[in-house]
């Protein structure tokens, strides 16, 4: 029904304009979130650009444009990682950076990402009109492709920035259509040695704040606009392999078979009851799951799964994983077959420091928003960041809970309050802490 | 290490000539496996004749040869059916038939349906060699298209012979490069309306006789060469679709998910346990479930999976079916999702007669053979002739249950004293039954 509509008048159609204010205006986050869309338009009415493609490097490019015109001096490194700087009274402190990407996957939506970027450069514009200018030098950041959707490896602009990108491995990389990660930065006008050689030096920066989409529906569901995240879980994902005995499903008694499905069912069960047993934050997934020969009439002789674990503290994160693990030999004791498992990933979680978790929570109250805490259960660039330097994140409600798919939508009052909050608690950290 | 030998060596290097006698010689039906094996033979030296082939022809041909050197008159129906006939004393009373197929599934082994063909002819030599000629007319049979590994839909001969075969449906099919029922047929000199012609006066046959290889472990486990058939278990197969939630595997806390895949696995648990509170002959098997969409860090949103439900009775068979579409019901109701399902096949249990299965442990006992019944979990030509006459089957051991594999194997032994059992049965229905 709105669909043929542009973002910016979908966006204003429910826009309550009670929360502007303080120098906020919803209709220009409206107009760049628009401007933005169109960038990379699919016929769905998605965004598709891409980490490293020129759709991610024009939506910089007109950012940039921005930038300029706020008063924020600009500067590229060789990730493409965008900053804006805004002069400090007391420039030679380190400085408050906030912001998040402007990559997507292949059909997403319009706010992932996009919203952090300009609630950040919002809080400039505000501070331009009410003449306000932080004691801290402020910068307003973008990171190259954080979704990853490129070489199925995400985060690497962020990874860049903190010196912690393994850009070995980063050149065996290919894409889908066999280019290799060279190629494709070249062609954005970037180079491996540029990426390489993009570390900054840490101290300069002194928290890093990012504005997200839930991606979740907890505040969908308490009627908030925004919340405060508590950490940033950090996931470990485990392949598992059950291997039984194929046979013929017709042949083979009940009491004759080692059905590796069976046993993997009796697995995904009961991997789903441990968090509970755990950590309220705590989650685990099955996602993936396949089995050999999967015809009709065989029984099944293996099954590959994999194991997402999350949570937001590392010591109950690796208690879950190694529940995961215990359950996996008690099941294949039980079954008489052979289970294997690997590690493919484990990520630190970034919990969020409770000093600065009040200052949000002021922040919140101070706009007559209940201070509703949260866990991140996705990984964002500030978790990679979170691994270095203090960082702080705000989620913005998300319709639904949908994200990654032209659905994706937050009303333009939500984005609005996060901004008002995003000022509030960017100001509140320009005195000395502690 | 035996690999490179012809089957005919494999088979002689362990066969017990005491099992000889009576006409029947075990290297005549060794050399003839092993000449058989060698058309479509493939690089795993297993077997490759698809339905309707040029392999499959010639295969067929070949024995032709060999039923004419025995004295059989040769004949073939529109459905490429040859028919060795071997004529009666009193040759106006209806046929005993005996055969199988000689087609295989595309690297397949070398004694599923060429075995129950040889035996058949076997008993003709026997009879030959002893002067012997019976007083009902015997034929051996082989039909084609028993696997249907060429359009995913066997039995095409014996449904053809029992005037079954839907025309209508078999000019849909195509193979999988693209070509029709009609051209396939075509190509080994068949026409789809010969093959519509293709049915018997079904009272020109009194029974029909199938030797097979079990395709299961049961007769290894008793140290049985052989074993009486009890009844064809009729499969039913259901495709199940389980509609859950996708979501975040991160941003979704465990009590807000709906996912299909934790309910799909309590299904194929409990499915697993139901065969055994009816039936000791029943099974219940989910070889095949597909999970979308199928990422590692998504809640699966749809599961897709099929259960495959087989007895010998119609009666347990499908009050097993109606318990499986209970407990769907109830795991939809537990999990607050929704399950479809639809009916993909349901084909009639065959039950052998009492009367049958006596006879056959009289020709077990009388060859110092106890008299092991077990059911058939597959279909085979016999389940279709037994929709409209009366049938029999032995079963004859194979090695590790392995069937559909290059490694399938029946020793020499084993098969020579299905053959002597085989040849009994049929000289005991010689007389008038009841």
């Amino acid at each position: 029904m709105t669909k043929n509509l542009a973002l910016e008048e979908r966006l204003l159609q429910q826009y309550d304009k009670s929360y502007e204010g303080n120098g906020i205006l919803g209709e220009r986050i409206a107009h760049r979130l628009s401007e933005l869309s169109k960038i990379g338009l699919t016929a769905d009415n998605g965004s598709n650009r891409p980490g490293f493609s020129l759709a991610e490097k024009q939506a910089k490019e007109l950012i940039k444009t921005w930038m300029l015109k706020a008063g924020l001096s600009v500067s590229e490194d060789g990730a493409g990682n965008v900053f804006g700087r805004l002069t400090g009274k007391e420039d030679h402190l380190p400085a408050i950076m906030s912001g998040s990407h402007v990559d997507s996957v292949p059909n997403g939506g319009h706010f992932d990402g996009p919203l952090g970027v300009l609630a950040a450069l919002e809080v400039v514009e505000a501070w331009k009109t009410n003449s306000y200018q932080p004691r801290k030098p402020f910068e307003v950041a973008i990171f190259t492709d954080e979704e990853g959707s490129r070489f199925n490896n995400g985060l690497n602009g962020s990874e860049a920035l903190i010196g912690k990108a393994n850009v070995e491995e980063k050149i065996e990389l290919q894409d889908e259509e066999g280019r290799s990660f060279a190629e494709v930065l070249q062609d954005v006008g970037l180079s491996v040695q540029g990426y390489a050689e993009a570390g900054r030096q840490l101290d300069e920066i002194e928290l890093f704040v990012e504005v997200h989409i839930e991606q979740g529906k907890r505040l969908e569901k308490e009627e908030l606009p925004c919340g405060i995240v508590t950490g940033i879980a950090g996931p470990c994902w485990l392949e598992f392999t059950f291997d039984g005995e194929a046979g013929h499903a017709g042949n083979t008694p009940m009491n004759d078979r080692k059905d590796a499905l069976v046993a993997a069912s009796e697995f995904v069960m009961k991997v789903n009851q441990l968090p509970r047993q755990i950590n309220d934050s705590a989650v685990a997934t099955i996602g993936k799951l396949q089995v050999e020969p999967n015809g009709v009439n065989v029984i099944p002789g293996k099954v590959t799964l994999y194991v997402d674990i999350r949570d937001i503290y590392k010591e109950t994160r690796d208690e879950l994983v190694d529940r995961v693990l215990s359950l996996s030999s008690e099941i294949a004791d039980t079954y008489h077959i052979q289970v294997k498992h690997e590690e493919k990933v484990r990520v630190h979680p970034v919990p969020i420091g409770e000093d600065i978790q009040q200052l949000l929570e002021q922040a919140l109250l101070e706009h007559g928003i209940s201070a509703y805490k949260l866990p991140s259960g996705a990984g964002h660039d500030a978790m990679i960041l979170g691994e270095k330097i203090p960082v702080a994140m705000i989620f913005t409600q998300s319709k639904d809970g949908i994200s990654h798919n032209p659905a994706e939508w937050s009303s333009l009052s939500d984005c609005v309050q996060t901004v008002q909050v995003l000022k509030t608690f960017v100001e509140s950290l320009q005195h000395d802490r502690k």
